[in-house]
């Protein structure tokens, strides 16, 4: 084994091991360890700042963009908000130890299904350094062990705002091993974590779409995770133009950088005002890439490209055209769509139905904006992230997604027949 | 393209179709097709006997063992009883469409997170033809298409047993492609389901550990399975001789070949029937495989190995050692267990709560025999396998298991401030 290897190996057996100890570690507990760790992010300002500082001076010399800049950047209010999020998460119900099923066999065995915690999660991320306090919380909260795998070139705000809340750990009593930040920014590591079966039970990559494509690919232990958010808002013919209108525009441009803002419009031939909608959007700052029937709806407009229907623009531009129906546009989606959020606007109750039924997304709306897919909106508190997959969790995953189940079986001396 | 690959791509395309199809079909119609498809099997009787006599002959010639014949093998009786298990299943409660949370937001927007069919699931299996029956019936009642690649050695009984439950399929109107038979033996094709990473949703191997490590080794597309059963009874101080006699005695012995039998006895130190519980076994014509202390106590006993704490027999060989209290019987499982199913002996309630919430295994059962492992004895109807993995489902996997879920937004014009 090489160096980095054995690191590797070591960091996951310590982890396994503070998973056993968490995995037992009470509701109160957890929920000290955060509320400390917050403290100790507030009481270590004046580090993570010079920590960040170092980060920025160093990017700036790299010339890198000023977007990701901007996600470096730490200043006392990013820092104080960091430390609000892990008070959130602290008072945040348990979910380990919930029952989710049980029942009493004739011969009078008990079987309960109870939720658990996964085990040991690695989190790849990219320059946001508050994702070493969110995904620490989440994971801890829910009683898993925590792999850190953050940018190089917040390498050191990392390190710092680990440190700090490593703190807040330790002093509620539960294992230094349950939050630990892979020491080397060596990029071999990212690739012993994808493929650790049986060692690292999740992986959670954080951050933008050659990250998450790089980790889906190359991944050999199971992942959580969207790729794309091609999101689309389906204007039916019997939509309310007004509500049309509001909800249109909200889900395109109240955030655009977001995973669940709409990018794709379809607009129902029949819908009687289209032309609203397009100079609406265009009237709020935003491109419309359209067929050429609602070309002619508004000169400001440009012609979409055949690759526009499967962009996910993350931007204010949005590609538009027009759709013969519920068929028609449920076929589009169905083409194009990422499986993330997608949503029918209409006062047709059964064109709805069959929208919310057929349309196979993670998310389905109906009359609402795609903009609300997110954990805290759901009433889920947190979120880790939007899961796309099939499997074990779909659309916003908060603490339940990061658990699993144990049956638990009581008898009184019972043998099988 | 190879003509495999081609192939193998037609008939996920296909099967991506028909899941489509069956996501909505109703609870009825699928009964109807599983009802219809017991029938047909019933009628096809002379045909799957004729297939399997070919099949029989060829594996006689070919000489392979009595046990892979047994399994081959197919009757009059044996078929009666696949088409019951079809019935049985066409009678369990559809999944789909169960709300399995619901909440109504502040701003009145509704979330219901609804069960809905995974999509298209891989059934890899061996020599039992009626997986063939078996699988095909629990993906339809699910309402998920099914790829099925059998054994080389039940081709011709798999093609006799899926014509016939194509036959019910079609005549309750459901599409032929939603339970395909992949129509070459060649080995690649299994390869090809294993990497069909987004086409195929899931895998499940039916079969013995060589077919599923293989497949757990090269599939990038998720697996549901098992890989060993290595089950432990642990007999704490303060177990009830009696009791813990008659399901020693039955957790190994009632059926050894099943993945639920114990394979090791944990002792306690201070247990005051250790001699009884060995000759017990011995008596019961059960191979008795001890560390030094448990040896001195029956002369019939024979010494273990350090491999035999890790070996699954599967057969009347159990491995026994005595430990010296619940820590070390924990420790001991914690590292030769396979999460499986592992019991606790005892009248003491907080040793028992201790080992159900510590030892962490897919079941966890107090007082009470493992060969319970089962989702028949749960309760949960006919099961498609028991899974030892963290993710998704854990334990007895029946039909809620084949499926997971969408979210449903349900609003009034909402618009995310």
């Amino acid at each position: 084994m090489t160096d980095n290897e054995t690191l590797m190996t070591v960091i996951a057996a310590n982890a396994r091991v503070a998973a056993g100890r968490l995995a037992s570690a009470d509701d109160a507990t957890k929920a000290a360890g955060l509320m400390a760790a917050a403290s100790a992010l507030r009481d270590g300002m004046a580090d993570i700042l010079a920590a960040n500082d170092i980060d920025m001076d160093a990017a700036v010399a790299a010339k890198i963009s000023a977007a990701m800049l901007d996600r470096l950047k730490l200043d006392e209010a990013r820092v104080m908000s960091m430390a609000s999020a892990v008070e959130q998460v602290a008072v945040l119900e348990d979910p380990v130890g919930q029952c989710i099923d049980s029942r009493i066999r004739p011969n009078g065995l008990v079987m309960e299904r109870v939720r658990v915690p996964i085990g040991v999660l690695g989190i790849i991320y990219e320059s946001r350094p508050n994702v070493t306090a969110d995904a620490a919380a989440l994971g801890l909260r829910s009683g898993n062990a925590i792999i850190l795998r953050g940018g190089s070139e917040a390498v050191h705000s990392n390190r710092a705002i680990h440190a700090a809340m490593l703190r807040g750990v330790i002093q509620a009593g539960l294992p230094a091993e349950a939050i630990q930040l892979v020491p080397t920014q060596d990029r071999e590591m990212v690739g012993f974590m994808l493929r650790a079966q049986g060692v690292i039970d999740m992986i959670i990559p954080r951050g933008g779409k050659s990250l998450v494509a790089r980790v889906q690919d190359e991944a050999r232990v199971p992942v959580l995770a969207h790729l794309d958010g091609i999101c689309h808002s389906y204007v039916h013919k019997d939509a309310d133009p007004v509500m049309a209108q509001s909800i249109v525009i909200n889900a395109k441009m109240r955030r655009t950088g977001i995973c669940g803002s709409t990018e794709t419009l379809l607009i129902d031939q029949d819908y009687p005002a289209p032309a609203a909608l397009i100079s609406g959007l265009l009237d709020a700052g935003c491109e419309v890439r359209a067929d050429d029937m609602l070309m002619e709806l508004d000169a400001r407009t440009v012609s979409a490209e055949p690759e526009d229907w499967d962009t996910e623009y993350l931007d204010s531009v949005i590609s538009a055209r027009v759709v013969s129906g519920l068929d028609e546009a449920m076929a589009h989606i169905a083409r194009h769509g990422s499986h993330h959020t997608d949503a029918i606007i209409t006062a047709d109750e059964s064109a709805a139905a069959r929208f919310l039924a057929e349309v196979d997304s993670a998310i389905v709306m109906h009359n609402a904006s795609t903009q609300f897919a997110d954990g805290g909106e759901f009433g889920l508190g947190a979120e880790i992230g939007i899961a796309t997959g099939r499997l074990h969790a779909r659309g916003p995953v908060a603490l339940e997604g990061l658990t699993t189940y144990k049956w638990i079986v009581r008898g009184q001396g019972q043998v099988r027949p």
